[in-house]
């Protein structure tokens, strides 16, 4: 976190006037009751703003969600864990409204002020009958603290993921909290990831609707687990302006501000993402500078920490560079072999495209931690680009190869 | 293989005028003796063509052959296995044109005739001095056999790859052969994979030119193991006119015979070449059609050839068709998701983007084999395309964890 922005307790209900809660469903699997339903609720209107899945296959949460958005500024998120209610057909679009209607209906809201996201399994329809029933039970559960509903939202992640900060904008104090999950397939472009932002700082319309996809393109498109991308993934972002401060316009004083802390707020439960993918056990930073353009670097970030090849060989703390240099070459960025230098946590392992003169010793010692850097300098030009990945680990296949037959066995 | 075809022994040395030979140099470890450099050699003059990887970072015999290629017919093939000689500077061209240039002499050739080539560890230099010395023992190997060569090209394929086929072109019987290897690394546009095929059809320098580009497009570049793509792939074909055959023109009389024959040459290898991947267990030829184009179609066939969750499932005999479809809404193709249907070697899973009413057994059953056919009918235009693809197993991401470490502290 930058010195402007201060970490503070809270999370979601840091903010003045933002409730959370949370309960047991077994959506899952009726026999066994983990929190598996969340809410988040501003008491006063906000205005909002959501970025989802840009797969073309989109679960019926978002599909409803998004058409919402475009008539209705957010009052609440219902969120649910054990089925991603994707690949459900017309019966999905059904089920998402009712959790909408039941929802509007305990909190004495309208219909379109509800956000509706759903994470787990594909193809399976939803058991909304354990669901609808619960919700006034839900709207009941609502209190100051989020940490319920992080877990409620938690699918295949080994931590609730939180975060809030304040800071100062035109001499008001004001506040950003956050609940986030991820773990399989993350990915840029976003994953299975459910990231849910409240504030209590007063922003016009356009400016939370320009800040959250410069936020997003910082932090949430600049991750990947497994290179694939989910059905279901949803940012809402819900501002109201209760901290009192002169309300921030687009690109207006205090807008810098604010973006830099959204922005931090989002990359913080990125980063936390990644490392807690399934299975990870390393966050690694692939920066690459140095490129003809910044599309340039940017494909060679992501041939890099896509690679499966290069991932493999960081779970057995290998700094193998040829590997690297290999995903560089295919990249489809322009690159001189002879030109290229890497450095892992800031050894230098590759010089002018060859072997650098450095111990494999050292080297090993350089990807041996739970967290490291690959730079990449092209060195041809100026285009810059980063993003975190993490390794792949045996157990990540292991763990992939049977989730769905034990669900599927147990849900249908 | 088609009808025309006829299956014969024999592999490179099926056509008249080829002969092959291996010999052990150590060149991965000295103290372990296994056949690690292969001569393929025409004893009459061809014509021939090639086609290299398209990865930026090309290894030096890569950038050597094709440099040759340009000026001059190959008349002989020498290839090592054991280190890639990438990534290793301007060393790595001096110790490419020692392998050429000592071959040379050692048939009385001219080094533009001599195709080098190269498969193994990255980035570490290649241990000339165990290899030249040798090249006229290789050369007095030279016979009539070619499984030694095919052996001798090996690096983590667990067999040895090779094939012949004879047909008949304007009443005279021709002769196809080949040896290819593969195993890791394998993906669409080549991989770690080098293929050396025989001839003694007649055809023009402009016939086999565009035969190969032809026969590489419908086998090579169709396979895909890991989605990494290698620095020292390579397809060399030589063909010696002694069939005595009329000579076939580009698209003339006889052409398509010969192409098709070709084609089925290369993709037998291709499909050994996946099927032999490492430490895979299947064999899955991803099928598309109902595509806006045939560009969609190769788009989605790719996504979900790649995607790292739907190959996680097939190691599990997992029909995780949700899996699938989601690959195929982030493929970047035109999609209806309600149009999609999706069949498991023949058994319907997805109809209309939902579950089928199909028992989950029988689709367990139909993904449970060695190998099996995943069709994706998009049902909104007529672009077809089809992939070769394997699962990905536990055991191939602790295998390729592991490998370098050992290597460089064996050979460095």
């Amino acid at each position: 976190m930058s010195k402007k922005v201060k970490t503070i307790e809270g999370a979601l209900c840091a903010p003045i006037g933002f409730k959370a809660g949370a309960i047991a469903c077994g959506i899952k699997n009726p026999a066994v009751q983990r929190l598996d339903l969340a809410l988040v609720y501003s008491e006063f209107p906000t205005v909002g703003s959501a970025v989802y899945t840009q797969n073309e296959v989109r679960a019926a949460p978002v599909r409803l969600s998004a058409s919402y958005l475009k008539s209705s500024e957010p009052r609440a998120i219902i969120a649910n864990s054990g089925n991603a209610n994707a690949c459900t057909g017309p019966d999905g679009l059904i089920n998402a409204r009712a959790m909408s209607a039941a929802t509007a209906r305990a909190l004495g809201l309208k219909q379109r002020e509800i956000q509706v996201c759903s994470t787990g399994i594909i193809g399976v329809p939803l058991p909304i009958e354990r669901i609808e029933p619960r919700i006034p039970e839900l709207a009941a559960s609502l209190g100051h603290d989020s940490d319920a509903a992080a877990r409620a939202i938690m699918t295949s992640d080994t931590c609730p993921k939180s975060v809030a900060v304040s800071l100062k904008i035109g001499g008001k104090e004001i506040r950003i909290g956050a609940i986030a999950k991820g773990a399989g397939m993350i990915n840029p472009h976003m994953a299975t990831m459910l990231c849910f932002v409240t504030t209590d700082a007063a922003v016009t319309k356009a400016e939370i609707v320009a800040a959250t996809r410069d936020a997003v393109d910082r932090s949430f498109n600049r991750i990947t687990v497994d290179g694939d991308m989910s059905t279901n993934d949803t940012v809402v972002v819900m501002a109201n302006g209760k901290a009192g401060n002169k309300v921030v316009t687009r690109g207006g004083e205090g807008s810098a501000e604010f973006r830099e802390a959204l922005g931090e707020v989002m990359l913080e439960l990125a980063k936390r993402i990644v490392a807690d993918g399934e299975r990870v056990t390393k966050l690694v930073e692939v920066r690459v500078c140095g490129a003809a353009s910044n599309l340039d670097a940017e494909r060679v970030a992501r041939a890099v920490a896509n690679s499966k090849l290069v991932k493999c060989s960081w779970n057995g703390n290998d700094p193998n560079w040829g590997r690297i240099l290999h995903a560089v070459g295919y990249s489809g960025a322009r690159v001189k072999e002879e030109m290229v230098n890497i450095h892992l946590n800031g050894v230098m392992a590759t010089q002018n495209g060859i072997a650098a003169p450095t111990d494999i010793a050292k080297l090993g010692e350089a990807v041996r931690g739970p967290e490291f850097t690959v730079c990449i300098d092209l060195n041809i030009g100026k285009g810059c680009f980063s993003i975190y990945t993490s390794d792949i680990s045996p157990e990540y296949v292991d763990f992939n190869r049977s989730e769905y037959s034990v669900v599927a066995s147990k849900s249908t």
